[in-house]
């Protein structure tokens, strides 16, 4: 607890940008490591701790003040919309662009777009705190334009196979999609769980996630002292990677009590390999 | 209005700290300045708009966390109780030390510790919005010693020396107070005038400050949109040094659309002399 470091992410996907918890001074933060913050289209709170959120009105204050119109969609516990509208009341603030207020209260889907959906998952934490699951949707299989004319396979028929299906050509003759196509490149995910106490279902929700990133407030010595603070160990975070089989897992959210952060790597590397720490302005792709 | 940094200022005068408005991301830069923040024994918020006290809610979040036992004077428009209230309700916090909430509703005095006092008085802004005024009370002549030992004054009568008494010996004859003794150090003062429109009876409310702190949010040349955001010009606020007979007078709170500040800084003296910009980091001297 003054254990935290105030929390914020930004994920991309495609055309898109989401922010995930605003602590203190994310907008500063992201001026500084020159993040287009008026592209954001989503942001998701996990929960409302301070660390996480207390950055938000100021940055919804600047989008107003820099002119914003596009509309923004905000997923958080409930509690943050009457926290928010107390503050525009008081500050005689009217938004010139929409906010569409979430609230978060059961697990699944909330946002699904063209390539890609986000939904919220339950973990558990002091009060109600969400994580997020961003997953790519089905993509489209590559043609291969030597085997299609080999084939004369027409253009028409070209979206068919995308979606994998066979050609059947005049005479009868079946083509099989994996002649003329290549698999699609793999569905991305990205798993966000927040702050959480060191909880083996989260590994179910989250099963198959390309990447995880998991709080790691202290090493395994202390785990009595995460427990009891609903915050999780370097080891917890790994084992719950290893369970997911995710491919890789970032960790993150180390108490300031820790000078040093190498003990975190090599104690998750010890239980789960491909592991890296999340640090302030550093990009991870997936 | 997108015209606005984050505006903190820390006030110390003898053993006592005082922070005047709370920006987002004041604890931080009071940690990048060194700045002993546990030190502050009483918070001054001078009004609702996000960039003054945005930074209010981490910072008390952080003395807690941090284990502060020390009482803490708040000082700010009544709506705060409300918004900080519910933002420790919906975290579930309690804190470790108490919080004395004195809702500013009337201009008058505040403070009133041995060495000195803090009034509040109204400015004219978009919403309700209150300066600050910080005084030093009356100080005790200084003894001349050898004077003393002239004269043959008893040890005794030192206490009415130093609050300007004369000295009558046996025989009747008078000693006169200035022969012992020196003047006192002025009292000094500073005039924090928060954000306002020029508004000229400021100027009374603040006579004969040492040092008032002023917005110049725009050029003069911007001065009716200065007046339609109830901000104020670097020459209207030289104006009002000018008629309060302050001995310096320090502007800031500048738009952001202006790269370069000389022109406010020139703009200033050509009213009022003795003028300073107020930049971050900076300490000032009265």
């Amino acid at each position: 607890m003054h254990d935290r470091h105030p929390t914020a992410q930004v994920v991309t996907l495609d055309e898109h940008m989401f922010l995930v918890d605003c602590g203190e001074g994310t907008q500063i933060q992201m001026n500084r490591y020159k993040i287009r913050r008026s592209r954001i289209e989503y942001i998701f709170i996990s929960h409302l701790h301070g660390d996480h959120y207390f950055g938000l009105a100021g940055l919804l204050n600047s989008y107003g003040l820099n002119g914003r119109t596009e509309d923004l969609w905000l997923f958080a516990p409930a509690q943050l919309q009457e926290i928010l509208e107390l503050q525009f009341r008081v500050s005689d603030t009217i938004l010139p662009y929409k906010i569409h207020f979430r609230a978060l209260e059961n697990e699944g889907l909330l946002v699904d777009e063209k390539k890609l959906t986000v939904s919220c998952f339950k973990v558990t934490h002091r009060i109600p705190t969400w994580g997020f699951l961003f997953r790519e949707k089905e993509k489209p299989k590559k043609l291969v334009p030597e085997k299609l004319r080999e084939y004369s396979i027409p253009a028409s028929f070209y979206h068919h196979l995308k979606e994998g299906s066979n050609y059947t050509m005049r005479d009868g003759t079946v083509i099989m999609n994996e002649w003329v196509t290549q698999p699609a490149n793999p569905r991305r995910s990205y798993a966000y769980c927040a702050d959480t106490i060191f909880d083996e279902s989260i590994s179910e929700k989250i099963f198959g996630s390309d990447l995880v990133y998991h709080e790691a407030t202290y090493l395994d010595d202390l785990k009595e002292r995460a427990a009891s603070r609903f915050h999780s160990t370097s080891r917890q975070a790994a084992t719950i990677a290893l369970k997911a089989h995710a491919k890789k897992l970032l960790i993150g959210h180390f108490s300031s009590k820790y000078e040093a952060l190498d003990d975190f790597l090599t104690e998750a590397s010890s239980v789960f390999q491909n592991v890296e720490l999340a640090m302030e302005g550093v990009t991870y792709t997936i």
